[in-house]
Parts: structure tokens; sequence; C-alpha cells
């Protein structure tokens, strides 16, 4: 019986949700999907909790990110973080995170899934996982496809191809966010996916999809795995020396779109990627009035209103809101964003203006 | 020669300033000109200084905001401050003023002006008071009217009579805050102005006006009058026995809408009272796009848009705009408050739900 392995990305910044994101606190260490929830990476791993063990749990992040992780992480041992010298996109990352993972056990079945989603339905999110870890273990890798229930534009998508099994189909082709009408099209012909971002592997099926594809990294991970053959120190060196001038490129893109055979699990479980602060607002708790609000706020005649309060506790303070509608007002211990929910979108804007005028400190 | 005086009334509360404005930091402590401006009362008292020296003002305010309020006006003594025990309104406030005026000159021509306005004409200001002295001095109470620009519901409204000179007349009525139908025919009649709140008297005709229509008040005044004939512990005894069982009620309908003769002196100095935020955006300087802004804000698409930042200075945080419109955001050390502008005067609703919620603190 092979093994069963996770590996959690936790390298993003989201950009789009500053100023609670920040480059130090990003969007995988904020309670997105409600003050009174777990982070998004702490509910990450209790998702994985019941299906793979902890001490089969890696998280890949970058090294300024590891203490904030750890913090959320408490259960994970200190082994169970993979820390990037320099971000370089998912490829090299999973690379690294296979490579490791098949010193110790050469015959894993590796499940990918990022730390910043959201899920409703945690039996259909089991019943997924276990569907796409069998069609990995066939030695075909595996993704995980949503079936929309909107013309979702922020979405990449999946196109079906022939049938496997029940829940199981071959994968035609990946497609980036479309527009609109595009969007609407997929949505009626039933031919196609969101794509979860979360994708199976046998550790040894990845490592040669890379070599085939990717030989420059594939080269750079022998050598980093050769060093860790001498222990950890010449590993960290080799780590330091060598990942940051691996090529940056992901993983969907260096490898999967290459791929001639590849599966999608049809899956229905109350999945979002919460990119926005409009899904944070559609994802939390409303009042009868659609608004997502701190208890004690003061509200008069406000609706659909998302305050999303990020203020250290003994900073926090009452926060009224009078005749607002579908409006973000985002809260800092340093910054306020106030938006219209319908720009959401757009915040890296602000990121983009706060750069231009030189406040990193900001960021 | 008679001596002119002159008493700032800073009495009030501002709710309609909540967060900003606070029990014991009202409106009139606060720089709703702008935040490069002094205080509404500091800028009140600049005002008064080309026409009144500062040994002639008096500031009638509450007992409780008497060390709130010297901070904003340093160059007055210390005897400047008349501090009412309780507030009463303006007929026992003005009432006791006065007296304690004609005490020091019983030949005082007084000038009574709210703390809490705005005027961006000083020399026609001084040359509507200089009118309205003169006229004041003939023996009738005078007021100063606007010429209305608009057809404002905000404000109460003087009927003019008869023409008295150039830029005076009587006053037939005064009106209260009307409703749009009557604020534009208003305009249109030329027939109305805006009632500023600035009165002027001599103090005998003013002693007189309430000894007849306000007797009960007139009495407390004498018995407060005799204490103070015995020294300043005996008429701070008596004030604080007295005053807070006097009527409370207004000059302006205990005294003025009685009296048979009144004159008004036409004025237009480019006047407000600043009654709400809105007004306070209206009249603070805006970027291109209509934004009030504190400087070092992010602004994405921003328009028209209101940030009021009371914070101490070193809670002063960057505030981020994206895509919003006509809104409001005031931002205190304690509380936040976001509302489109066409709200501004309901910010009451705020302040009492707050205070039914027990949140006095707030207050």
């Amino acid at each position: 019986m092979n093994s069963i392995y996770a590996v959690i990305l936790a390298g993003g910044s989201g950009t789009r949700f500053w100023p609670a994101s920040r480059a130090l606190h990003p969007k995988q260490l904020l309670a997105l999907a409600g003050s009174t929830q777990p982070s998004l990476i702490a509910s990450t791993l209790e998702r994985l909790s019941p299906i793979v063990p902890n001490e089969r749990i890696y998280v890949a992040t970058g090294r300024h990110l590891v203490d904030a992780t750890r913090i959320h992480l408490p259960t994970l041992p200190a082994e169970a973080f993979l820390a990037e010298p320099a971000p370089r996109n998912t490829a090299p990352c999973i690379g690294w995170a296979t490579r490791v993972i098949a010193r110790r056990d050469p015959n894993a079945t590796i499940l990918v899934v990022p730390s910043d989603q959201h899920v409703v339905d945690q039996q259909g999110f089991e019943a997924a996982v276990q569907t796409a870890i069998a069609s990995a273990q066939t030695g075909v890798i595996t993704t995980i496809g949503i079936e929309p229930t909107r013309a979702e534009t922020g979405y990449g998508y999946i196109e079906i191809g022939a049938s496997v099994s029940d829940r199981v189909s071959r994968i035609t082709r990946f497609v980036e966010k479309p527009d609109r009408a595009r969007a609407e099209e997929y949505l009626r012909s039933k031919r196609y996916l969101w794509n979860s971002g979360m994708f199976f592997y046998q550790a040894q099926v990845m490592s040669d999809a890379i070599a085939r594809h990717l030989p420059e990294i594939a080269a750079g991970l022998d050598a980093i795995d050769r060093a860790a053959a001498q222990g950890k120190d010449a590993e960290f060196e080799a780590l330091s020396l060598v990942f940051p001038k691996l090529s940056s490129i992901s993983i969907d893109f260096g490898v999967l779109e290459h791929a001639s055979t590849l599966n999608v699990v049809r899956s229905n479980f109350g999945w979002s990627d919460l990119g926005n602060f409009a899904s944070v607002w559609e994802h939390q708790g409303h009042d009868e009035r659609g608004n997502a609000v701190p208890s004690g706020s003061v509200l008069v005649d406000a609706e659909r209103t998302l305050v999303f309060d990020a203020r250290s506790s003994d900073a926090r303070r009452v926060i009224a809101l009078l005749g607002t509608r579908d409006l973000c007002v985002i809260l800092t211990d340093d910054a306020v964003l106030v938006m219209p929910r319908d720009r959401a979108e757009d915040v890296r804007a602000v990121v983009d203006q706060l750069k231009a005028a030189g406040r990193g400190d900001l960021l």
C-alpha cells in the first residue's frame, strides 16, 4: 500500500487582500471565512487531517514566512516546513517537495493543495480527494475540477474529455480565466470545470514529468538531492545556491499542459478560492440585510456591507455604518481601505500606488 | 462712546459630527474647515479680533467643557469663560452673560455669535458686524441675515419687513427650517434671509426684554447678580443653585419672537453653519475629482469623498479609497463611521443606537 502525503502550497502573497494581507502576513494566514473561523491555512490542515496524518503533511512556503506560518499550524513539526529561499512559482517548489517526499518514500502518492481556499462540504471534499488519490495511483496526474455554479470570470477552467469512471474524466485542455461570454458558454456546455488548483500524483510520475518538460529544473533538484545526502547543512547551502536560479514557472504551464494524459475528478463540495473581498463577503455569514460585520458594530440602514477588521484586539474599536450599500471596509492597525464591493478585484491598483509612492512599509 | 463686547456661544454638542464630536470634545473644537485650519472656535475668536479686543470677549460654555475649550483659546484670560453649571439653552446663558457684562459696563453693546460657524469673507463679515452694531446702538435688537444662495432646508429663515437703511430692515417674522417647496419659494421671493444665529444689542435692552418676556429667568439672574455683589464664592454658589433651575428656552423663542421691533442686516460673506459632514465636505478644499482627504491618502478612482481624520497624530495611518463615490469616512482613535454623503444629516441615528446599547463611553 502506497503512503499518502500532502503538500500545502503557502507561498502566495494575496495582494488583493491588502491591507489585511501583507508581505509577512499573507492571505492564507487570514481568517477570511469569518472572524470566528481559523485562518485559511489552519482550515486547510484541518480539512486534510482525516485523509493524511500530520507527520506526512508538508507546507511549502517562503523562508521569510516560516515563523508566521508555524504559529497557525502548531501541530506540525519543524521538518514539515519546506522553506523556499526565493519565490520561483509552483514548478520548482512542487518539484523540490516531491523530491523531499520521494527520499522518504519513493512510492508516495502526493496531494498538492493551495493553502488559501474555502470548502463548505467536508464530506464531499474527502470523497473527491479519495477518488483523485485512486486515479493518481493509476499513474495519471489527477486534478480536482469544480462544477461551475455561475459564469465566473475569475477562475481558470478545465475542459473535460473522455470519461474514465463515474466521477473521473480525461482532461482535454486547461483554459485561462475567460471573458464573460466565454464563461457563460462554458457554464451552459457542462463540459468545463473550475480548476481548483489541487492535484494528485505519484512521486515518480511527477519527477519524470519534470525531467521531461523542465530538464533544467530537474537538474537543479538533482543537485539539491545530492547535497541532501551529505546532511542538513549541505542541503541548506545547495538550496540557497541553486533554488533561486531555477526558472520561475508554474506547474500548470510547465508540466500539466504538456502531459499527454491527465485526469480530473468532477466535484461539487462548496469550493471557493476566496479570490478577493467580494468573495469573502459572499462566504461569510450575513445578517438579514446582507451585512457581514464584527459584533458590536453599529448599523443604521446598512445593506450588503462587509467590514473586515484585522486590527490587533486592543486596537479594535467601534465601527458605525450609516446607509452604506455594497461596500467593503477593511481595517488594520496601520491602514483603512474603503471600496464598493464590485471593485474588490482591483485592490492591486492601490498596492501599485503604494509601491510607486515608496510605501513598502505598508505592503 | 459705548464699548463693544462679544459673547461666543460654545455650549453645543454637535451630535451630527460623531464620532469626531464628543460630549467632552464638541463640534466647535474640531477643525472642520480643513485639517490645516484652526478649530471652529479658534477661527471664531480670530474673526472677532479686529472688532472686539480680547479683554472684552466672553465664552459661554458648559463647566465640563471649560478646560478643553481654553486649550483652543489660549489668548483669553480665565475670567473670559462663563461656565454654565447645566445646559439651559440660550436664553438663560445670554441673560447671564449680559448681566456679567452690564456689571462691568452698563452701556455695553453686545455681539452674540455661535462658536461653530464658517465664514469665507472676513471683510464682508466685519462690515456686516459694524452695521449691526450701529443698528443695535439705536436701541433695537439686531440680527445678521444671510442672503440665500440655494433653497436650503437645514436653516431657519428671517422674513424681511420695512427697510431701515441701505443694508438694514425690520424683521417681520422668524421661520423654522422649511420644507423643500417653501425653501424654494423663499429663495425666489428675495424676502427671506438665513438666520445666522448672530445678534447684537445694548445690555439694558436685552435685560429689559428678558424681564418682560421671561420674568422667571430675570428673577433668577437677579439672585445671581446679588450674590455676585458679595464676591466670587457667593456668585459661584448662587449660579450652581439657581442656574440649573432656570427654564430651558432659546433666546429666539423666548425673547426675539416676542419683540415688537427687530432689525436684520442683509449680508453675504460666505457664511455656513457647517451643519453636518456634507457641509464640511462642501467647504473644504477638494482635489480635481472632488475628494477632501488627508495628505498621504491613496486614491484610486475615488470621487467626491470626504475623509475626516480626527485620530491623534501617532495613531494616524494610511487611508485608501478605491472607487468610492460621494462617501464620508470619519476616523477617530476609537471609532470609524462610513456613510454616503447624503446621509450626513442622520448621524444622530447612530448616536441614538449607541445610547440605546449603553455605549455612553463613545459619546
